[in-house]
């Protein structure tokens, strides 16, 4: 095994359990984990850390790519471990330690963290856990099945435990192609012309003596949480399907569109399987996370190629990908996350990129994070990279969430993540919005019209009509724009019909 | 004259008068003018399609570079022959009608307009109007103290209509650098890798036969309404001076700092201003309109080099500028306004970004486009494209306006143009807030502490206490989230104080 897992032999003796490997690890350091969206995270020493936290002060700031599995967030917060958390999460009980203010998180653009660490903005990492496949003969780090910030962690840390994961076949060697921009003012472009152009090298090179520790393991990917398409999402699917064959038909697009990124969670996968049954053929993807709808695309001989940071599956689709990876391994890549989701290749190439939102306001403002304005549910991610630098910018949602005691379209968003300027069409199950081109009060009336049900809808329509007595650009009723959302904390909906029901009864 | 002012000999018989220019203008066209922020507009043929307005039906859409000066706006608008307006505009009567509803205005993120046009996705340009100070042995058009999108309006227009500006000197000519990027896929990276790289011609090419008509103009760019640096102004430059000096002294930046950008207005005018009694030296600029601090920093020996996209001037400052241009020209570039707010060229230089707020919210979030949340003052302009991609960007207000009435620090601002993961710091008159690398409870601590005088600071730190016992990653009341605005629309000012004595007296 080792020859073949850490092939630089004067790094075997760095072996050790995850327990003396966590002893790298200080009260109040800061740790760059690899992992995002459930993929490729550290999976034993994270929770080594968490352990020795329940005997002695220990708390870090932990930096990763993005999400983790394997119940990493929960252990260190349900431990006390952890202080100060960033760029992303998606995790039940670190969220509640967070909306508690208990945990500090930095909720980020995903392009941004080591642009901020690279120039010392934030605080540096002490030591990086990086997951690998393997370390090659020069003592460079092949990740697993993520990219994510692992490269520049490693190379920015003082020191780098790896997890070497018996259970992620050497097959990955190779899918991986890791570009670090040049140090300002002598950085170059990034010299992506098209998805599937590689720049970069197979590993990640670092001095093998910033190796401290090598932990061996034979823990698995948590599996994706998300649903199945069902009938909701497959209209939104449709919808937008119908949409782009009109976008054909007009000539301004061609039939295998422009490459394609597809935000994270259940409706944003669901769309893309709607490109299963469309017309649109020689897809290509440059997106973020790689979803279960990417290789059913790959199986119906719709998409050519596929850029993504990381790969996170189901466990039934995980099982047929990685064990058959050679199928799919010659058309895709995995980069680092600011590559992925780095604006100047964004513009270059063009994207379609389709993201999810919480709520949309009737102007097309977007809040994709917070649950009635103050609770955090996962983090902007790289919509904010993906959305502000499109081709073309959707953004999908149920109109209605909570058995319609929520309206996804509200007068006034509680938090934008999203500004109208960067939101083109907003799609729901009722039907898209095109806002293209259009003022705010245009916009308003498109999106009451096409994406809401009643009784929201007629709601919504005597908003803007009361608001539009007062005037302005955008108009609105101050004093009454986070009504809905003030009856739904007393009374359990938003509907007035419904509110006034339950008064009733 | 017309030897130097129009080369090529066949298009002299193109001249023509304004009103006759006018004629090609039909009702229901888009028209593309020159003109970014009142420097190099198209003066004559738009105030004779107002002329032309007052007794015929004739509605245009109006595309610009940024805004109007010469009353072109406020003339469209008040003959009733201006029905949509984008990107930008900052007319008082057009302002007006926007915010009656009459005008349809589509605030943009500078650099998109032309993506847009260019892959068709708003209306095609019927007629480009573009101002210039010559047409070339070939046909091409040199613009004056502006590019904005003027070589893009005048490349996809059918027809070309050129004011030729007399009093804009010919020595212009070599001070701009067009560049259009290809259409996609075959686009490339746009080759700036320093704020001085010449990367285009100095002339807008287009065929010949497209220039319709040829109109001789001798009125001069309006003047800049910005007033001078005041007591606020300079202390809000001063807290921003030391907080570079910091960063220098900590070693994170140099002292040449790295390429600044700063936005429109009074207030970013002066705090450049506020660099020429800096220790700071060889300073350069990537910016959008250069203003006449950016000639006083030349003057001064401490900027080196500055890009833009228009040059914008008092009065005073324009007659100097304008008649030693050769002192000037080899450290300046005009390019078009895509170049100069492209996302690929500001990540990559990584800028140091100035732009305005009219409010900030206590997490830092920016408004800096609606007064009230409801009416526009201007629109978001370039700082969408700046603040996004910046290396750093910092955002500057009053901590009051309206003698106090309005406080710029809010619970929650009303409108959002930019959110708090674009904002680094906050400056106001009273200090400044380092925001990076912090939690939004951290944020409001800081931005409440060091940004915000009395009474405002207590009613802030009330307001969050309150909010903090609700919970959440962003703590809000919502039902009070914009209780000053209310209370300022009913009593004339935000401040519980001046209201209870009002209700009182
Ligand atoms: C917005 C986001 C949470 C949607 O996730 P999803 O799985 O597609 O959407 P769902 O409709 O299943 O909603 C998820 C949850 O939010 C709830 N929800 C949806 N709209 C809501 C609203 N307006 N108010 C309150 N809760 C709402 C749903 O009820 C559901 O709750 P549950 O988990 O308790 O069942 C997710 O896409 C996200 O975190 N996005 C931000 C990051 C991002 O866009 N990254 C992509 C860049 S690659
Ligand atoms: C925000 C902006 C209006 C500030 O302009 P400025 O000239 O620097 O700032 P001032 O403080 O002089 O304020 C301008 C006006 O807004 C008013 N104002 C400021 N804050 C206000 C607030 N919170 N509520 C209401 N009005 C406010 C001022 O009283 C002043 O009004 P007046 O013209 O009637 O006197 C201007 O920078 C802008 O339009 N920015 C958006 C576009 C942009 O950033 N472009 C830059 C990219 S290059």
């Amino acid at each position: 095994m080792q020859e073949q897992r850490i092939r630089l032999p004067e790094l075997r003796k760095r072996v050790c359990s995850a327990e003396h490997a966590a002893l790298w690890i200080e009260d109040g350091m800061t740790i760059g984990m690899s992992g995002f969206t459930r993929a490729g995270d550290a999976k034993v020493v994270p929770l080594a850390i968490a352990e020795r936290a329940k005997t002695e002060h220990l708390k870090i700031s932990l930096m990763t790519g993005a999400s983790l599995g394997n119940d990493v967030d929960k252990t260190l917060t349900e431990a006390g471990a952890m202080s100060r958390r960033m760029p992303f999460q998606s995790d039940p009980t670190l969220r509640a330690a967070i909306n508690r203010g208990e945990v500090m998180y930095v909720d980020q653009h995903l392009s941004e963290t080591v642009e901020q660490l690279r120039t010392r903005q934030i605080n540096a990492i002490d030591v990086a856990i990086i997951e690998a496949i393997a370390i090659t003969e020069t003592g460079a780090i092949i990740p697993t099945t993520s990219v994510g910030n692992s490269a520049s962690f490693a190379i920015l840390a003082d020191q780098v435990i790896v997890e070497i994961n018996l259970t992620q076949s050497l097959e990955l060697e190779g899918l991986h192609d890791i570009f670090i921009p040049k140090h300002r003012p002598r950085r170059e472009p990034v010299p992506i012309m098209s998805v599937s152009d590689r720049i970069g090298s197979t590993a990640i090179s670092i001095p093998p003596e910033k190796i401290v520790a090598i932990v061996i393991t034979q823990k698995s990917d948590s599996a994706s949480t998300i649903l199945p398409p069902d009938h909701d999402t497959a209209k939104i699917a449709s919808h937008l399907v119908n949409f782009f064959k009109d976008e054909v038909r007009d000539g301004r697009l061609t039939n295998s569109l422009m490459p394609l990124q597809a935000g994270i969670g259940t409706i944003a996968n669901a769309v893309m399987s709607g490109f299963i049954d469309s017309p649109f053929e020689h897809l290509t993807m440059y997106s973020e996370v790689l979803q279960d709808s990417t290789f059913d695309l790959f199986d119906a001989g719709k998409l050519d190629f596929a850029s993504g940071s990381s790969i996170t599956l189901s466990s039934q689709k995980s099982r047929e990908v990685f064990n058959n990876i050679g199928k799919y391994k010659d058309r895709l890549i995995l980069r680092p996350q600011e590559i992925s989701n780095h604006p100047e290749v964004i513009r270059r190439l063009g994207l379609i990129t389709i993201n999810t939102a919480l709520e949309a306001d009737i102007y097309g403002n977007i809040n994709s994070t917070h649950v009635l304005g103050t609770h955090m549910m996962n983090g902007i991610g790289g919509s904010g990279d993906f959305a502000r630098n499109a081709y073309l910018s959707v953004f999908a949602t149920k109109s209605i969430a909570k058995d319609g005691k929520i309206s996804s379209i509200v007068p006034m968003v509680t938090h934008v993540d999203h500004t109208e300027h960067d939101v083109d069409i907003i799609v729901t199950e009722i039907g898209l919005a095109d806002l293209r081109g259009l003022a705010p009060r245009e916009r308003a009336q498109k999106i009451i019209q096409h994406c809401v049900a009643e009784p929201y809808k007629q709601m919504l329509f005597d908003y803007l009509a009361e608001a539009e007595l007062r005037g302005g650009h955008t108009p609105h009723v101050l004093e009454k724009a986070y009504a809905w959302h003030t009856r739904y904390r007393e009374t359990g909906t938003m509907s007035e019909v419904a509110g006034t029901l339950k008064a009733v009864a």
